[in-house]
């Protein structure tokens, strides 16, 4: 069988050389080209060692492929795909360059004027799960942020089905491989370790993505979020919790309503391969290395609070994995292709 | 000048330790017995290689001193201090035993009958900051919980001037020294590193302090509190993020308000020793191995809702220290003796 | 295809976990059953929640299985394993107890009499790169420990063709899985981290493997080995570091000895699927989570010693990674069947 | 009584920022003045948080001191200090610009040829255990490099002594900070965590100070040393494993050999304040924070080879602690003073 070309702009930074990790294992496409302009003309293998089993250089220019992943910054990777869709290429772009579907948004908070509003139309966000179907014949798909998968992918059974007034925290702590590879101040070794903090208290990029895909499952009510990501002192994963109050008179009191809430849950994810509910606060370990989602309901009893935990591997179905699902769904493969991998424990 | 003489109870747990490494530096105490059950007998540097600066044997039963510092479990903590109550001994309890005005929550919340109700009235809760002339006279001081300290020190301005509605998200990352010395999978060491997870979802028994003393500084609002604890990987420090919304008209709108509201903190701690706002969110770092609590109050703008967090050493202002604080009033010394250390960054 | 069918005595420590871990997306062997003590008659996917991938309760006692692996600790191990010979199983111990030939050791080294010593004789070492054309004949295969693992692949070149004297110093530094999944002081989480110690200054367990296979590989020279084990705050990986002298006369000096070295070591291990000698020293991270052993010799140029830098991620290639290994080749497997995985950096 | 006015020339770096830690707690020296410029013009506590003890803004020029300490970059340092020399001030550099006494080591090693080789002459290397009375006089001392301070302290009883032959292997394990402030690859958190590896292996920098002092030591014997560092994941400490073997005749043999050993160490290092000869394998995490350097010599009874170990902290006794250390003799003063803090457990 001859495998779908494929490749990855951008392999160096930490979302390209997951996506060359894990597509070096996947059995019906092949990595045939991977650019990188500060190491062109390297070997992969010479700049990433556990990559061997990618015998190519890094290119400064794309080659002859059939897909396209863009792991470029925001801005830089519209400028790179834009030609690529022209020229009739299928794209899964990890920016956020596609990600929103209001152009101002861009303004707002990326500081950079689209350069083709008319593409966010067309764009599908690759949110597997809630756009599965709209994934399968896109040619753009713009794979969520990190945070988004992790809050969007907690709070959509409740948003959906109208159980949450539209007042939502979402607090978020995250690994530092989230940073990126990029040297600062903030990731080096000695500041970040030993350390937790919070950040970007003026608003997290990641926030409309949130807000918009929570209001579109519920059009009629738009969300008020207040979100804190943090820094934790590991490499991998994300954990995020969620607060919400009910509408009054939607669930059972006590332990019922905690076992509707669950159940509401439970058949929301029920055919999904990478979505799995809890029966207890789930580990940022228990993901590490997979592409899986761990969700975790529950109320809080005093004060009849939702709280909601979901636990990602912030590269894998942050980032990497779910680009791999929104491919394989693209080409028409088994959704889990490639991506079985158990995770990393301990 | 004659030292007063000081005990420690139980020196073998991270408390009990932490109390004997800052004691030993300090000037106008003498560390004179120390007691370890499992231990008895064997010299306390043998145990504890850092603490050669003490030469002392761990002793089963407490040698005559002054005051005592109590670093039992809860329950067990009790036994030992009533009958050193009764000598007439002044006592610091970092367990839970006397910090709880209502005995019905020793039942509820720990589990066992409280043996001497009459003195959770006489016990002064020792947050320092809080009730610092009750404890100038108090013969049994309840050192907080290390959750209570970060998250009350981070509330106290805006509960006690009436700014916020009751309605408060606490949501709280330890490092794992907060989980005792005692061995458990939990805290293994491949377990819990690069692992965040969240525990005690169905009640941590440091909530009922923190809604205790909340209510005490504006006792006509009950505080509805949702209290979340999580686990991250590194050995000291809690960083803590509180979310409430405002009182509607009590502050001016967009950067105003949040000037108000820096002001108000800046005046609520203003010649607090130990407690600094940030002009940044801060970092557990900058707290470690210091009694230092860092304070950060913002507004996120687009849901004007309040977000204060706040860092300290689990170890130091959430035990030990704020115990030696504590100590430094009741005997009348400066309150930040034997406490000056610089947080040990990097 | 019918899948051969697996058991793993004692799934429940690290190497055991890890051992189901790779096996479940092994293509053609299925685990059909596993035990351990301990938490017989739960759900495996509740004691470990990353391993929903095998659908199987915890037993007490093995089920009926073609070829199991034993992950029970030594002493035990033996006897569990003597009687699986005797009906015919094929067997993989992970414990140390059919490792060394002379039953003496045992006595001296684990301080037990060796049951069955007779079965000694039998066994097969599994350093499957150093005994490959035994371990396919082999019902009993004895799997190396991980320091061995790591130590004996950075030596074999050297010593099989007499290149250096008999005096070795291995410094290795191993990662804190390795001291398993039994709770410790040791391995407490708080005691761990930030921390970097020696010890089994007295005697490793482990040396005598080491010293057994560095000797069959150059029966008339005794090497005199020096082993020191050091714990470092991570939880996977071993770098071992080796000097040693080179005997005078077999090396070009400077710059074309180093080359000589090098050449030998790829020439030694050319066809090797899982050894890998790199052009500049190797990062433990680049093995995580992978069977590979990676390989570095250097000549200093200043004192003329060798020194040899080798990684492992402990508990695959250290453990269970090689296990598979050898029952690949025990099966008539390609042996690299389920053990793909590229290493997960960062 | 008016303190001795001290000043840190590059404060930014983790010795320049250690410096002020522990100088601000100081009794007898003030921080006058701290240069730094890169954020020169900001006030201290605003770049340092955990540094609001001293109220002083960064300088581009260093004002008016007594003494000072120079934390800038090789050969830069030798820029500033000379200078300052002239003028009559005294300076404890801890670069590595005055501590080699041959100048071809600079070109050799550095790639400079030194701006002043009389000063090799006059300075004194600041290894205070070994030249304290070099120290009491001197007006330039050269602080010793971290790996030095480690291995120097753990050798020196034995090469004084003439107990062992020359051959010596020094294998040393760092945290991260040792590679200092400044942002790489190889320091960024998510390459660095969760790895151990080794680096320099054509010859560290360190390498001349330790043969340079071990053969002031014993001037008829030329030691031959291979020094391989490793990073490990931690940001503080050294824990330095060195080999060799005894001279013959020297030592009794068996336990009674070993015995004389550590007899040997407790005489050589008996009034050290900061020396402290353990009767285990000593852990970094029990001089974290402190000026301490634990040594433990123990003998391969196997092989009858010589194994000490040394720990330090590298940011105190590897850089600023010892910096202060020679300050307070140079001064005058007690040589703990400001040195006294318990390490920093768990």
């Amino acid at each position: 069988m001859t495998k779908t070309r494929v490749g990855i702009i951008n392999v160096t930074g930490y979302a390209g050389v997951e996506l060359a990790r894990l597509l070096c294992r996947h059995p019906m496409v092949e990595v045939t080209s991977v650019t990188g302009r500060s190491v062109a003309g390297q070997k992969l293998s010479k700049v990433f060692p556990h990559l061997a089993c990618l015998d190519l250089a890094i290119e400064s220019e794309l080659g002859e492929v059939d897909l396209v992943f863009s792991a470029m910054p925001h801005q830089e990777s519209a400028k790179e795909v834009i030609p690529l869709l022209e020229q009739g290429l299928k794209v899964v772009d990890i920016s956020a360059d596609f990600r929103l579907k209001d152009a101002n948004d861009y303004t707002r908070c990326y500081g950079f004027t689209h350069p083709a509003p008319q593409l966010l139309v067309r764009s599908v966000y690759g949110l597997t799960e809630l756009h599965r179907d709209k994934v399968r014949s896109a040619n753009l798909v713009a794979n969520p942020g990190c945070y988004p998968t992790g809050a969007v992918l907690a709070l959509a059974p409740v948003v959906k089905n109208g159980l949450i007034e539209p007042d939502i925290i979402v607090d978020a702590k995250s690994g530092i491989s989230g940073a990126g590879r990029s040297v600062s101040l903030q990731t080096h070794y000695s500041e970040a370790n030993e350390d937790v903090t919070a950040y970007a208290l003026g608003g997290h990029r990641h926030l409309p993505e949130m807000v918009q895909e929570l209001k579109m499952l519920r059009p009629r009510q738009t969300p008020s979020v207040t979100f804190v990501p943090h820094l934790t002192p590991m490499t991998r994963g994300i954990l995020t919790t969620c607060y919400a109050s009910f509408v009054s008179g939607k669930l059972s009191s006590g332990r019922k309503g905690e076992d509707e809430v669950r159940q509401l849950y439970q058949d929301f994810y029920k055919d999904e391969p990478f979505v799995r509910v809890t029966d207890s606060p789930p580990h940022t370990k228990h993901t590490c290395g997979s592409n899986l989602c761990l969700i975790y309901p529950a109320i809080d009893h005093r004060t009849k609070r939702l709280i909601v935990i979901s636990c990602i591997d912030n590269l894998v179905k942050g980032a990497a994995g779910q680009a791999i699902q929104n491919m394989n769904i693209m080409l028409g493969f088994p959704e889990t292709t490639g991506l079985d991998a158990v995770a990393l424990y301990p």
